[in-house]
């Protein structure tokens, strides 16, 4: 994983999220050589691209590094990775915000920005284990449900540039309400916030009370640790509904299966970190159960490796890789 | 759409259908120059593949040509593009039979086999009104429900060869059972063959007094024809039976826009062909319900236009085109 850089070069690789903004200075090799973080909202009202800049700044500080060949970043969309423009992300108070354009003007580089998911599952893919895969699907479950996609070794696009929404592909014509007004769509049947639901329901009726002890019965207070916590702690109805969301999981993803034919499928994000073993199983039972036998065979399933840091490197990668475009 | 082959060169398409097979002869400029078809199945026990040869050998016969440049194949599948063996073909009696060798052999010229579906989306797509788009997806609803994907203008197999499996797409995890053994595939909820038997209950029960008189209440007799034939003699409840299967294969068509993201979707086939109007109003309305607005805005949602032809067509698009692969 090198040969885009040269001795002496650096890239920094950076990971919007809706609660920190992270930047990470890389070497030619891709190695660490500076890293800043801090929460995505300042208590003082200081505008988050302005944040954005001190997070970097500080990275390169940290790093001793003064000159950089250009900047990779993962962003939350909906945003448009031809431009760099971000169009709506209401946790950051963006709107159609030409970002890649601002990072260029301040620190006088090259700047790619694109999706997180697509970010994560690039850097999954060139720095985990399926590298030497020619098409990967990669699938990260958390609040949203997104879907990264390569294939000849490249981010996929499609005709709108937001190929890979997973998230709202409809398994249940009639099934429950989705965050994007449709109905029975993956993310309101599995999304961390639908397992989130189900589970503060059997708190509330008694029959999860680690997660009523621990939690209560916010749907915010319900996250993936705390989940992990309750099947830990034997909470066996807390765990079934953990699993049919993962099944869910794994049956849309044997449908893209079915239509991609992925050499390999990699699945992240904090659920699938927090119960890998439980979550893997459940996704691999859905893809065994529905996608074709001639699709999956000899197809690699796979958890991601890089934990917090695959947006960070799949941007610096991603940004080392098309300086070409910007010569 | 020339350029491919010079002046007084010539290929050949053949179409291997359950019940037909038909070949086509081209010229440089993709003009009919001969076609010949005959049954599948011969009565007196005749191999497939001689009854192909002659076929073939008719159609040159014919067009009075006697060299050409290639021969192009769509069939059913299983197969495998690669090597251009039929796989299992049980219409047929093929299996694991060498088809591109065959032919290569018998007529001493370059061979393409593909899958009949993918070749039926090339041929809608060189020669159809979506040709200047860069990625189209191809559904034909019929017995079964396939899909062809071109991706960068190219027939896109993914790893296994085989993508673009619409048909098996789950839709209801506890649907009705599918041919393929699993629960709520598009094919077990939408296919001609749960589409009749939907219409053969109406029948039985005494409302489809139409279908009852000219089909019967055997599904292998309530064709797209018949069912075409009883919507408009006002049979309400067999149109609400083929719309909602439209309905369906729109939804699929919805969450395959989602994954794929490409820039036309073409609709072909038996169902199609017969209710042309009836059945895009539902697949739009099932696309427009389930694909996320930002993947289908733009999308240019068309019927098929070439019939009978489009395999053909592809077929000898096909192997016009990738003659250069062969010197």
């Amino acid at each position: 994983m090198d040969g885009f850089l040269s001795q002496g070069e650096h890239v920094v690789g950076v990971d919007i999220g809706g609660t920190k903004l992270m930047a990470v200075v890389y070497d030619h090799k891709f190695k660490v050589k500076g890293r800043n973080k801090r929460k995505s909202k300042s208590s003082k009202g200081e505008p988050t691209e302005e944040r954005l800049t001190r997070t970097i700044q500080e990275a390169l500080d940290e790093a001793h590094v003064d000159t950089i060949r250009g900047i990779g970043v993962g962003s939350p969309g909906p945003l448009d990775p031809r431009t760099g423009v971000i169009i709506d992300t209401p946790n950051l108070a963006w709107k159609n915000f030409p970002l890649a354009q601002y990072l260029k003007k301040t620190f006088k580089v090259p700047v790619v920005v694109d999706n997180d998911v697509n970010v994560g599952t690039y850097g999954e893919y060139r720095f985990g284990e399926v590298s030497d895969c020619e098409s990967v699907l990669g699938v990260f479950p958390g609040t949203g449900i997104g879907a990264g996609i390569i294939i000849d070794r490249k981010v996929f696009y499609g005709f709108s540039g937001a190929a890979g929404e997973i998230g709202h592909m409809t398994l249940e014509v009639d099934g429950p309400y989705c965050g994007c007004g449709k109905r029975g769509c993956l993310e309101g049947l599995a999304s961390r916030v639908a397992i989130a639901a189900n589970v503060a329901a059997l708190a509330a009726r008694g029959d999860a009370p680690f997660i009523l002890a621990t939690c209560g019965t916010d749907l915010s207070a319900i996250r993936s640790g705390a989940l992990a916590d309750a099947v830990k702690a034997g909470e066996k109805m807390v765990e079934g509904v953990i699993r049919k969301a993962a099944y869910y999981v794994g049956v849309a993803t044997g449908n893209a299966i079915n239509i991609l034919s992925p050499e390999a499928v990699v699945l992240g994000g904090g659920l699938v970190e927090s119960m890998p073993e439980l979550y893997l199983e459940e996704v691999k039972r859905g893809i065994k159960e529905h996608a074709m036998p001639f699709l999956r065979k000899n197809v690699r399933i796979v958890t991601a490796k890089l934990g917090d840091d695959a947006v960070v490197l799949g941007a610096a990668c991603m940004i080392a890789e098309r300086l070409g475009e910007f010569e």
